[in-house]
């Protein structure tokens, strides 16, 4: 049981390589700061489908697909498969397996699902169980608003709080073997509600969970936050990271300078009208698949903490008053 | 990489003991030939709470404590919890977690909640991360119906091939070691969407699924069906229960004798009103739970192989014109 560090967090012993990941994404975020490092950059946002909901699907579909090409594999290699997004019983993911015959856990963590997903599938590999997992995370812009906030015919203004859904996908194959980057950790979170009810103000209500899953990484590690070149929470947007950095000081730590979010990221805070940043499942997926792998693989970042982080909110109970519970999932990623 | 047997299944190597399992139940279960066999009856489908989403999360949470306090543990005993629903984005799971602070995997694969968190929680422990698990999964007539059918105050007429969403919630303790009964293989379904799009008819959506599973279940372990005293699907009731039979005697396996469903054994087909059978997240679980895991421990039954079943559907996607895809998780579970 020496894999078992702390009450959260779990060591891997074998080498576990993030042997290719993949970033589909939307126009607007081919227009962002990040538009050069993105595998594909999709001009129609409905992929030539007839809903927002299939569009998605279709994202997911495409870095699924893209992921097991560059890990140059085929389907028939991939063992299982763990998928999660923000639509209603997590059709995008469901739907996208019909053609994908594969053994398939759909994974449920809202936004977080990138990290839930990485972290099943190194405990999947790990524990001896497959030689390759493929996971994935989607989310679409269009389709989100629709289903958690307005219309978007609407046209209803947006607080200054309020995120900017990713409309794209990630996806990777975690492999037994291999020479990195490597999946060397995870704490996984608990859910955390400090009592935020506003839809419009995700960062908010996920920035506790986050700053506590990575407290309880630091301490049963025993690290100090200077261990890593990058921790990276997944879509807590400019409100939800001066909330993190204020309660990880609380904790006694200072992650200035290498602390960033993948909502920030993603968009230009100037010109791109997205407000508090980016966010969604496709947020710290496509991010990490575009921008933090490459370091990784060139050596300009030796060891990063990734931290998708998830609002487990939903329409009925937010007109019921209920608060919106959040939860993040750490996962160290250490190059090779 | 011997615990890999096939495509699809794994065969675990540590004794994984099921050390409780929990089944709260609503008013309607507990009329029904189960009805000496719950744990807990609840006279009140609201359970003090404003509304039926609230219900269906004090159910689970009910279910969840009664699995810890059977297996004679507390809360900081458990390493992971592992829960499903069938609400939008899965909130009875995640807004019960908020009163359990413990590492959390939210899981969705609608009503093969039970078998999928079962099949994960032993890789989990099997795989050295955790010596105590808990997972569940619940489920609420009234909220279902009114998210994915009618309004109940509509007074729609059900058609013959409906099935009724048991009301309760069904957890279990998976534990490193003991005494059984023991979670010895685990088989992961694939999505397979044979074309059924009608919301009143689950069980014909379901069934391609359970028989794949069941199929590839018994072709990779090298097993006839009659190596088992049970084998029991989780909510196709009787009209997807005769399409498995027919399916698997494609298959060339006749299961005659020791198949059954969840959903049949739950309600009384003449007195109940309930046409099809049970049927939702908490089907399989609770009726798992008070009914075979007993006879599992007084070696009535000596192995069983149950096939928790999923109906990947949403509202919005049905509207859409989308058919309903399926999925089915097959655990294998012998006395001691």
């Amino acid at each position: 049981m020496n894999k078992k560090i702390g009450k959260h967090s779990v060591a891997f012993e074998s080498a576990l390589t993030l042997q290719s990941v993949a970033s589909v994404v939307g126009t607007k975020e081919g227009e962002g700061p990040l538009g050069a490092l993105f595998d594909i950059i999709e001009t129609d946002a409905m992929l030539g489908k007839k809903s927002w909901e299939q569009a998605e699907a279709e994202f997911l579909k495409r870095a699924l697909e893209k992921a097991i090409e560059k890990a140059k594999l085929t389907q028939a290699d991939i063992e299982y498969v763990l998928a999660g997004d923000l639509m209603n019983q997590c059709t995008s993911s469901s739907f996208v397996m019909r053609d994908m015959p594969l053994p398939f856990f759909g994974i449920f963590g809202a936004c977080s699902a990138f990290g839930e997903g990485m972290s099943l599938a190194a405990m999947i590999i790990d524990g001896g169980f497959a030689k390759h997992v493929l996971f994935g995370a989607a989310s679409h812009f269009c389709a989100a608003e629709k289903q958690f906030r307005f219309p978007l015919e609407l046209g209803g203004q947006r607080p200054l709080t309020s995120t900017w859904t990713v409309t794209g996908a990630g996806a990777a194959v975690l492999a037994f073997g291999g020479n990195g980057p490597f999946v060397r950790g995870a704490t996984t979170g608990k859910i955390i509600d400090m009592g935020i009810s506003d839809m419009n103000n995700m960062g908010a209500a996920m920035a506790p969970a986050a700053a506590d899953t990575i407290a309880n990484h630091l301490q049963e590690f025993g690290r100090a936050p200077s261990y890593y070149d990058v921790i990276a929470t997944g879509d807590l947007g400019y409100v939800g990271k001066d909330l993190v950095i204020k309660l990880l000081a609380e904790h006694g730590h200072d992650v200035s300078g290498i602390y960033t979010d993948c909502g920030i990221e993603m968009f230009d805070r100037d010109t791109q009208d997205t407000h508090s940043g980016g966010s969604g499942c496709a947020c710290s997926a496509t991010t990490f698949s575009a921008m933090y792998y490459p370091k990784l693989v060139s050596g300009e970042i030796k060891r990063m903490l990734l931290v998708p982080t998830g609002a487990l909110a939903n329409q009925t109970t937010a007109q019921q008053g209920e608060t919106i519970p959040g939860i993040a999932h750490a996962v160290v990623i250490e190059g090779a």
